[in-house]
């Protein structure tokens, strides 16, 4: 199981509480996306990979980075892909990672939260979208492809959220406080502050595209 | 032109930095969501409708928008859409508000978020999206149905992000530093930190779908 976490430059003051066992955990494969990557420095620990077209960095800046990194890809924003597919790319598909976590990706601008959110619906990451785990403050997002998954009570967070981002069928949520009779929707949808019934798992299924669930807390 | 600004529960720390003059501007038809309804009680002006299941508010808090509030709904979590649902469902079929300025919508818990930008997309509220605009500190949302539209810079905003939430047929963008010839998307994406061209408007337009853009600032 090769795993890594990736640091987007999204808002710093929204990482999760736990960012620094997350990157402990991680520190053998760390990967930072443009202002991420000063901030895996700064926190004292080396990215292994970082990418980005680097253009919000000073010059300092950028060469603390390229002296503790073994490899930088930079990036093209006119041509390429937004950073943040780009390290989708590079993680999933170059370096097989196969537990990615992803912290900075959510909230402030809404453009960049979108981006991260939306870019597991592209056909060439879709298979993979389990793979990835998006965490904040107060969220844990994960994606869930066709199939049966159980969930359990995560400590520390009271609420879970069920959506789908590509159009569902047989969408079912059993053994919630609120439940869902298998369903299709051809758009995409969000059901927000469902809870766990004490000492319950919740099963989520679905027989078509793709679903999300969100751990959320106040 | 019916105009009405709604206040949902998000978090207050991320209101739109001109909240006080939006109050103002329409302090005739104010919306309350849940707790967004005590908040407006709080800045001092009367709330025309409150809806919500408001069982994050205390019996003394209710008392306060009770006073204040010629019409409340109250919502059954079970049974009911979300709240935020409702609201639309109140505010754009049964008042024919036309320009919907909401507030307390984005930010904090993703579940709700999700529930407040992905709701324009259900067929009952997909034709009336153009008349709903999401803002918070950082972000103006605008939804884009099929046609040609022109967008003008807007001062205190950088960028500006392109996407799309159903599938889209024909989107374009012309005229900005990032342009993107006629492209068909059969799933939902999102492009960030396009720019304005000085003193140059943009055009974006699409055949079919629903199409989003967020100006933001870092």
């Amino acid at each position: 199981m090769a795993r890594a976490l990736a640091v987007l430059g999204g808002p710093q003051d929204l990482w999760p509480q736990n960012f620094k066992s997350l990157f402990e955990q991680n520190r053998d494969f760390l990967i930072g996306v443009d202002r991420g990557s000063l901030r895996i420095v700064e926190e004292g620990f080396k990215p292994r990979l970082a990418l980005g077209d680097f253009d919000s960095m000073s010059k300092s800046e950028l060469a603390k980075v390229e002296q503790s990194c073994p490899e930088l890809r930079y990036s093209n924003p006119v041509k390429d892909d937004t950073d943040s597919e780009l390290m989708l790319e590079a993680a999933l598909l170059d370096y097989g990672i196969d537990d990615l976590t992803v912290i900075g990706a959510l909230g402030g601008r809404l453009d960049h939260s979108l981006v991260n959110l939306l870019a597991l619906c592209e056909p060439r990451f879709l298979k993979m979208a389990e793979k990835v785990t998006l965490v904040d403050k107060q969220n844990e997002v994960h994606f869930l492809l066709p199939g049966e998954h159980v969930l359990k009570e995560k400590p520390g967070y009271s609420y879970f959220g069920v959506g789908n981002l590509l159009p569902v069928e047989g969408l079912t949520i059993q053994g919630a406080r609120y439940e869902l009779a298998s369903s299709d929707f051809a758009y995409p949808k969000m059901w927000s502050s469902n809870e766990f019934v004490p000492g319950q798992s919740v099963t989520i299924s679905l027989q078509k595209g793709l679903a999300l669930v969100v751990y959320s807390r106040d």
